[in-house]
């Protein structure tokens, strides 16, 4: 058997072959291989650069006392770093998977989308988690920035997980069990260490003297980066780090001291960073200069000419790109290479095209592409046709020499207009270019136009994508087309599963593209992969007497569909006793971590198994085997918290409320809870709530939130509010309780359902008003892109929680606000909740236009921005309203008056001063609108009453002077005008329709 | 080429194969393999544990900016432990050479003593340095405490230092050409973190953050040790133990702040080491229990027995032991085996014994063995006799029980007499034993018994010694004797070199031991290799025209000769540009650091070459070439810093002083300086010195001890002295100051030589006072066995010099002392002055007995205690006299009068009042004698006049009643006798005469 000792020295050997330097692992405590400086500074900088090395992790977050099966406190990474990135790394860690003795044909081995980024250290890159059977054992990575820098050259990263790697290979499902070396196990080596550093991180590390470690360290960093050391600066900033994370795991740190921590590490990561760089240029970079450099310009190649209309295949070839870009990019590549072909006149009406997308490729295939550009007509302009005969009708010197320098006989001369004028001149055709060259400029253009959601630099001058483009194929009918991009030449060989005995496969001609590769097991169309899960998946299920629901699974589906080349279905199971889990967090797993379909009863219950879709042939049995194991250890860790948790009370558990620091001056989350249920009280002393619903939300209230202190929650936190619910529940409170305190978490995300329960509701509401209220207070706003604590998505949940319970209608923001902030244990400036709510204001506006409202409507609603669903529904109307003459009338009426009152006008007149008729007879409309209109008119009822207004004011603003000399009048005059406005304002903001 | 990586790689490989467990370097930074928990805690408790890793060592203090060729302030240790110590060891760590690629038969390698201690971690052990050609590659220790724990089982502790190994196998002179990894330098991957980190450790650490640090790591250290987590205490402590080497490398830490750092780390330590190993007990040791058990006893094996006298042999194979035990122990082994074998009468007049011994083996060859025991007789005692025949002469029942119950016919009964009875009995005659019987019975003894100066244990209860003891060879002429020892068997087995293809030869018979070992190159009589080295070095050098001072090199050589079985001479040589350094640098590398002989020429001045004495036949040109970069290494460091301090004059040198702390309370070295100075010249005004002198002694006291902050004297502190007086003489002081500031650091140890000239005396007392009279104020005493600041040494240097330097005589320790004090940073408290007189006196009291002085003369010179000249002179003076009868009376009577005053009766009399002749005779006698002595009388003085108040004495205690009832003549009387006794006690302390 391969002891966990035996796979480093494997992995060490082989890196050390591929021409790795073996480093050690650092002398002070971090969190990942990538923060040791063989990493974290010698990617930075233009030298070339290959190292290896094992790296015991430390995330005190992950401390269990060692008795979790799958988490450890310290973890072995084993960690790669190939500078320039090599243009074969998957190849070569394919390599070293197998030097572990892993037999990759028989094993599912994927590249799953997984980026990364450290906000501490300034660093992210693009790549995937490598999956085993399913089981995540590496994180592969195409660096592109650390301390804040862009690299150039581009490093790959590659770090295995040790633990997880051994677990599967050895077949144990406890760490502790891994063979370590022979004749002892990981548990008799490391138990005691991880027991007992568990209890360091967990339960008795001191806080205060971590905190001063990390002054002091913080202190020490700043010191050597003006001393220009970059390397005990860097030292310091890990020094830092760990201290930080200690102080995370003992609970000791709330949102704001976060945001700040990070903030002056990713400051002194980022200097030192620089002035590595700095260093080294003045070092005269000892190892070299690898820095990406313009591509040669290729030899220009002979292209292929077409005699008749012919086939065009090319296939871009990837790295294995996010699913969701998979059919996005070829449609694009698609779209513009028909258009350039078009434009070239190449695509006629008897020319098809055909798009296939796998995540290692992108193919076009064009039909009946004609094989050169038509021929077109040029005028070539001479001497002006005045000038270009003498009297006799000879040509002139000028057309003669024009004639001798274009080589033509002047007999071909003719007169020719241009641009309005007459010119001698003649008419060439010129000879369109054959479609090869058409392709050898169009391609290469599309190629370097590829761009993605999230777009990564390798070693490719020039290109920027999703993944790295490693190949290119061009086939016109038979022939080759050998355009370039960057580096790249296109060819006719195309690669097909890694595996294969023959990985790099030439194909005969454009036609046949698409059949090899389905004869090397690869099915390049997206619609006949997803027939195929549904077919082999649904197969599978039935076979169980279960049910697949595809429908339901969609967004699944897609996404496995563009993970596989060939999909093949594998059906897997797990133990019973995990079903009494609830079925949130089951399928929670299978669909978020593991991309498992969950299988069902015909009646909609969830049976112990699951489809797993991997990534062509392999042994099913060792497949499934090793899905299994990845599911079982998942769910084991859940039901492990979950009964943790349910031998609590929701009382008891909300205990730990004041463990979890929210932020550090606004307190605990026990703080926040019990400022949420006073918040909600106040709110719900404004509504019309039956008694149920009153001690339905009083009880909520007094468990507010309680579900973050739970295990599983901590856990899983996109399970927040769906476990209060079950373990309100499971501990016999009220459905209406449970339901509110599920419902007071909703909108989770944008397009989430809404709480619909006047309970849930108001809970959820005083949430976000605690939020924006406290954190308004402490000038926590966002800024740009950073909503660190996600003041956005409350501000908007705000809004659509109030637009869509009825009976919320009373709320209105800034009540709300101001309820929060009286609760806020620190002074909250008048000016803080103002901003707030103009912040909240602003955020209804967007989601008013989001949904097709036009400015001018959504403007002209916001007198009713403190209530959303009245500005809603006011907006709704406008908009009808806006097609009647008569409201245009109305309108326009209204806004000549509010046009002619400067702001500074009170309301105010006296009637008997009225001297004009039109005056008298506006005053009497008004009076009578007045009269007839509601305190709080809706549009519709304001438009019915008012519509009598518009020919008195027409008339009055016709016959009366308003700004008369005498200043009485006047002044009276703009007072009565002044009362109609104030009349109409809180209707609409009527300046602003046009 | 073997690269440094490839070294760490096949260590790995090697120890792994071995059932080694590969673990990973600390994650935090020690400063050697031995604190990574996977030594230092399970070497701990009964466990079995082997374990092998690479450790990067951070050692501030070696920080040079990555300048020094061999220094480094990481340098990479690879670390092995084997518990329990194997046996084999040794064999298995040259294997580890082989597996290097290192030619074992063509190199010299030798197990070089080397005691290992780390005062902070309370651990020490008992091992080697490893010499490869003259180089120290590796520690190997037999681990016999830690944490302040003793360990049983015995571990074995293999430390490589791998840049030294690296750069001997590549041929490189500077750690950064190693070749680290294919392509890449040690300098290329690590040079820039070397500079860096040195600039840190040297120049850039912040003071007071690291003494935070320091503290917030004891005290996070003392928290986990009460929550009973030994992992994180000991990490602590290995923090706590970082951040003081911090300290240390910056000059931060004083004596005194040094001791009480030691002795906090050490507890620290201590304790966790203490809870770990309670902690493995409560987990019921998971790994088994390896504590070492006394041995089974083996089968009584078959005894050979012989017929004639005959030869024994007996070989005792060891680990190589320190040289200065080779032929103590056998010596020792001799004289008791002869000692046993005499009680046995084995050991005849005919009868001879040879003993040889190398570092690897004691030898006894015993000739002319008598072949058994004599027999005796033994007389049985039975009934007494009167009971045992009756009245008739007849047998009674009890003789007949006695003589059936013996076994013989009551006829044989006779008449024995017992203790004075007489009972009926006989005379049984003793067999004596056979001699292999008596050997078997008297060789474990010897070997149980076996002790040195210090001793170890391994994996052999009851064994106790120098080093292990491996093997036993026994043999009666042609015969085994199977004698065992704690496990081990005697057989006919010796072992010859570790590199012989077969290291293991058996002996036909005892008489041919030694011919044995020297056809196999051994040479086992220490003589006949001493003849060797001085007959090859001799040569040697003579082909060079050089000459061996061998008279002079008489420790050295004896020395090599028990460093080596087989002495092999080989001639290096060095460049000569060393010889400019002064000589005392080149031979003290030479002697201490590499046992080489230094070649001279006829006139002594030393040439380029040295005599380097290898163990065994080996590649001269390697070995010699190896030898010579040692060296050269060696001296290319000595060079720089001597050639660095010349660039500064005495005055600038000692500017350093300022920044080298001497203790926390007292200040820096260079206030101590400054104290000296002033000491010394208060001192001199009491002396009687020429102009000449006192010139000398100012400005010698201007420079004292600003050698200390040389570059020099900083590496090699044993040169302190003779650097001030070599580089006072390069700044052309003159030589009275350049000796004055040799002497003053006289003597250096104990039989070293004292200062001479009375400047030097001056500065070396001055120096001793100083720090006596500082430390004893701040109360930093010696206290058992410890007395880090050499206390003791400094108070027996101040009575030396006191004693040998006639023109110091006026100096009195009292008077010096309080003068020191009164120059100290802080108050010194009067008690703490005379404690310290008290201390110098009793060191002054050592000294004397040590010379052989009977205690009862040491102590009546006590009143002298304060001029310890005179007290000695005294001393000398009273021994002579004490044989003299006359003296023996004058004591007598001087006693008789200090017997009967009591102490507080203050001298005073009238003479009016003495009424008895008797009294008035004493008086008129006393009255002579105070006219004739001079103030304060030597003892032969005294002698010489009071003898006249012998009679008078003896006449007054015949006639005179002291005591007398009349209150006034008693008190007369005794006032008188208080006189007398006032005036002798100035000479002697009578009443300790016995």
């Amino acid at each position: 058997m391969l002891t966990m000792q035996d796979a480093l020295i494997r992995l060490t050997g082989y890196w050390a072959e591929r021409g790795c330097l073996v480093a050690q692992p650092m002398n002070t405590e971090v969190g990942a291989g990538t923060l040791n400086p063989a990493t974290a500074l010698r990617v930075l900088g233009p030298e070339p650069w290959r190292v290896a090395y094992p790296e015991p992790s430390v995330r005190p977050d992950d401390a269990r006392y060692g008795d979790n099966p799958n988490r450890l406190q310290t973890h072995t990474q084993f960690q790669v770093i190939l500078k320039p990135e090599p243009g074969d790394a998957q190849e070569l860690y394919l390599g070293s998977l197998a030097a572990l003795g892993i037999d990759l044909r028989a094993h599912d081995v994927r590249f799953v989308e997984d980026d990364w980024a450290s906000p501490a250290l300034g660093a992210w890159g693009l790549g995937w988690e490598v999956w085993l059977d399913g089981l995540e054992i590496t994180q592969f990575t195409y660096f592109q920035q650390s301390g804040g820098l862009t690299l150039d050259p581009v490093s790959v990263e590659i770090t295995y997980g040790m633990e997880r790697i051994l677990m599967a290979l050895q077949g144990v499902s406890h760490f502790k069990d891994i063979a370590y070396a022979p004749g002892i196990s990981y548990g008799e080596a490391f138990g005691q260490a991880e027991y007992e550093m568990s209890r360091y991180y967990l339960d008795d590390a001191d806080i205060e003297t971590n905190r001063e470690l990390f002054e002091a360290y913080a202190a020490e960093a700043r010191r050597m980066l003006d001393a220009r050391l970059p390397v005990p600066a860097h030292t310091y900033v890990l020094k830092c780090s760990h201290a930080f994370n200690v102080l995370d795991s003992r609970g000791a740190i709330g949102t704001t001291e976060r945001a700040r921590a990070f903030a002056r590490m990713r400051g002194l990561a980022h200097e030192a960073a620089a002035l590595w760089v700095e260093r080294r240029a003045e070092l005269g970079h000892p190892l070299g200069d690898a820095a990406v450099r313009p591509a040669a310009e290729p030899a220009p190649a002979a292209l292929p000419a077409l005699d008749a209309p012919g086939t065009f295949a090319l296939e871009i070839g990837v790295e294995e790109l996010p699913p969701h870009e998979v059919s996005r990019t070829a449609d694009d590549v698609a779209e513009r290479l028909r258009r350039g072909l078009e434009e070239a006149g190449l695509f006629t009406g008897a020319s098809s095209l055909d798009a296939y997308a796998t995540p290692r490729r992108i193919i076009v295939v064009v039909h009946g592409l004609d094989p050169r550009e038509p021929d077109t007509e040029q005028v070539v302009k001479g001497p002006r046709f005045a000038a270009a005969y003498d009297e006799s009708g000879a040509p002139t010197r000028a057309l003669q020499g024009f004639a001798r320098g274009h080589g033509i006989d002047v007999a071909d001369v003719r007169k020719v207009t241009v641009g309005g004028g007459e010119y001698a001149g003649y008419v060439r055709t010129v000879v369109g270019r054959q479609a090869a060259e058409v392709l050898a400029d169009l391609v290469p253009e599309i190629v370097t136009g590829l761009r993605a959601g999230k777009n990564m630099r390798w070693n490719a001058p020039g290109l920027s994508f999703a993944r790295p483009i490693r190949w290119l194929l061009a086939l016109l009918d038979g022939h080759e087309v050998p355009l370039a991009v960057s580096g790249l030449t296109a060819g006719r060989t195309t690669r097909v599963h890694r595996t294969a005995a023959e990985p790099a496969v030439d194909v005969p001609d454009a036609a046949s593209l698409v059949a090899v590769l389905r004869e090397h097991g690869i099915e390049p169309d997206p619609a006949r992969r997803r027939a195929r899960v549904v077919e082999d998946a649904g197969a599978l299920a039935r076979a169980r007497g279960g049910v697949i629901d595809f429908a339901g699974e969609d967004a699944l589906v897609e996404e496995i569909v563009n993970l596989v080349e060939e999909p093949v279905a594998i059906l897997g199971a797990f133990d019973e006793k995990y079903l009494e889990l609830p079925q949130e967090i089951l399928t929670t797993v299978m669909r978020k971590h593991q991309r498992y379909l969950p299988v069902r009863t015909p009646d909609g219950g969830l049976m112990p198994c699951f489809v797993a879709v991997a990534n062509g042939e392999c042994d099913h049995d060792a497949v499934r085997a090793g899905n299994e194991a990845v599911l079982r250890a998942r769910y084991e860790d859940a039901s492990f918290f979950y009964h943790q948790d349910l031998q609590r009370t929701p009382e008891q558990i909300k205990e730990g409320l004041g463990r979890l620091t929210f932020t550090e001056r606004l307190g605990s989350m026990a703080d926040r809870s019990a400022r949420i249920a006073a918040i909600a009280a106040e709110l719900a002393d404004r509504l019309d709530l039956t008694g149920a619903e009153r001690d339905a939300l009083r009880r909520a209230a007094e468990l507010a939130k309680f579900d973050l202190a739970s295990s599983m929650v901590i856990e899983l936190p996109s399970l927040a509010g769906t476990m209060a619910r079950e373990y309100a529940r499971r501990s016999g409170e009220d459905e209406a309780v449970a339901r509110a305190l599920y419902e007071m978490e909703l909108p989770r995300s944008a397009g989430d359902a809404l709480p619909t329960s006047p309970p849930g509701a108001v809970l959820a509401v005083a949430d976000r008003l605690d939020l924006l209220a406290g954190l308004f207070a402490v000038g926590s706003v966002p800024t740009g892109g950073s909503d660190p604590f996600g003041l956005r998505r409350a501000a908007l949940a705000v809004t659509a929680i109030l637009r869509s319970v009825p009976r919320l209608a009373p709320v209105m923001v800034g009540d709300g606000l101001a309820a929060a902030a009286r609760r806020q244990p620190i002074d909250v400036a008048p000016e803080a909740v103002a901003e707030a709510e103009r912040f909240v204001a602003r955020r209804l506006e967007q989601s008013l236009l989001d949904e097709g409202l036009p400015v001018h409507v959504v403007r002209a609603v916001r007198p009713h921005a403190g209530s959303p669903a009245r500005a809603a529904e006011t907006a709704a109307d406008l908009a009808k309203l806006l097609a009647s003459p008569t409201f245009e009338r109305l309108t326009t009426a209204l806004q000549r008056v509010l046009r002619i009152v400067p702001d500074d006008v009170a309301a105010g007149y006296d009637p008997a001063l009225f001297t004009e008729p039109a005056e008298r007879e506006l005053h009497a409309a008004f009076a009578a609108v007045d009269a007839d209109l509601p305190a709080d008119p809706t549009l519709p009822e304001f438009y019915e009453t008012a519509t009598t207004l518009i020919d008195p004011i027409d008339a009055y603003f016709d016959d009366v002077m308003v700004m008369a000399e005498d200043p009485a009048v006047r002044a009276n005059r703009l007072g009565f005008l002044a009362a109609i406005r104030d009349r109409v304002a809180p209707v609409l903001d009527w300046r602003e329709i046009s």
